[in-house]
């Protein structure tokens, strides 16, 4: 563990980065489940096996939780990357605590708000305000790595 | 070379890890060789291009491309952070190069599956065995840095 | 930033990486721009928000921006670990930042060609060019670790 525990930044990081990818994992499952109470399969095969092809069809539930996937994908991938840098970048522990901190709890909630169709916009907001800490940190990296372009 | 060389269990997860994105590229290749084939393309411009704007249009084999390289996004792109960093926390030769090569076998599986539309469940078995070891090293990472939350 | 500044090749590498995680952010941005402008919102509570349920719906344009987007998502995140690994690999400065200024080069020119629709090959050719270094640089990689699979 030699790498992890000399950087307590880069192990805060850590911490949060895993459970947003478990998050991303959970909406894969809820979505398999959606699908299956609502008999509705994007592949013939999968249709087949469960009652018909007349279940190779959309549903709108469905179709937003893949949605809330591939804005995570959009999102939650770069931070892996960012996160990753920011922590070798040599912040302070407080500051880039509050950085990944707030990225998983908006996060969190942008996925709440697309699940359960909140009022607009909690979700435009939670989106955004995730952004704000991806932003800082992807500035931050420019700055410091600026003179090797 | 230094940092590959001295972490073996990292140098064996890079070697599966750029297996699967070559596999990606490979799906993303024929992706498009089934769009020229089957003459549907998702942009008018390219569809102009081979014969007119009638060939703009869906095809549910481009669809079922496009619905495996997406499923990949999902799976291989967070395995490329977790096999990574659980790299780093120290584990086993032999018990690593399990995680990575279970991954790998059922990641191509699943390619495989979905391409030639194999029976059900084959492909969605193909998943869940891909992702045991992922949500193995996710909690061991997260034991691992828990004290640093 | 000891490991950063110790390596030149990777704060080259994390400078081109950062501009294109910018450059997909950005994208981001575009298609909420045009969702708005075109009154075309995946989510009805969305439509809701701006004007009523007819707004949910399909525009074109938003659909061109987001297929720009996860084309984004299926090669710069790719580009995202195989660059960070490739640097790690020992290649000189000047070979490794041809690498990652032409993938960074050809994948705006991707990106500008999907949004002003540019004609056919533009776009196609950008995407080419773009995937020479990377898989440059995932044979490169193999060679390294081939020993440790």
């Amino acid at each position: 563990m030699a790498f992890l525990t000399r950087n307590e930044v880069f192990s805060c990081f850590v911490f949060y980065a895993v459970l947003l990818v478990i998050k991303m994992y959970i909406l894969a499952i809820i979505t398999g489940q959606v699908r299956l109470r609502k008999k509705a399969f994007a592949n013939p095969e999968d249709a087949l096996r469960h009652g018909g092809l007349q279940f190779h069809r959309e549903d709108p539930y469905v179709e937003r939780c893949r949605r809330a996937h591939i804005n995570d994908l959009e999102n939650i991938l770069p931070f892996l990357f960012l996160g990753a840098i920011y922590s070798m970048i040599g912040p302070s522990l407080p500051v880039a605590r509050l950085h990944f901190l707030v990225f998983f709890l908006a996060r969190v909630l942008h996925s709440v708000a697309y699940l359960f169709a909140l009022r607009a916009p909690t979700r435009s907001l939670a989106y955004i305000v995730a952004q704000i800490p991806c932003v800082s940190m992807a500035l931050q990296i420019l700055v410091a790595v600026a003179a090797y372009a």
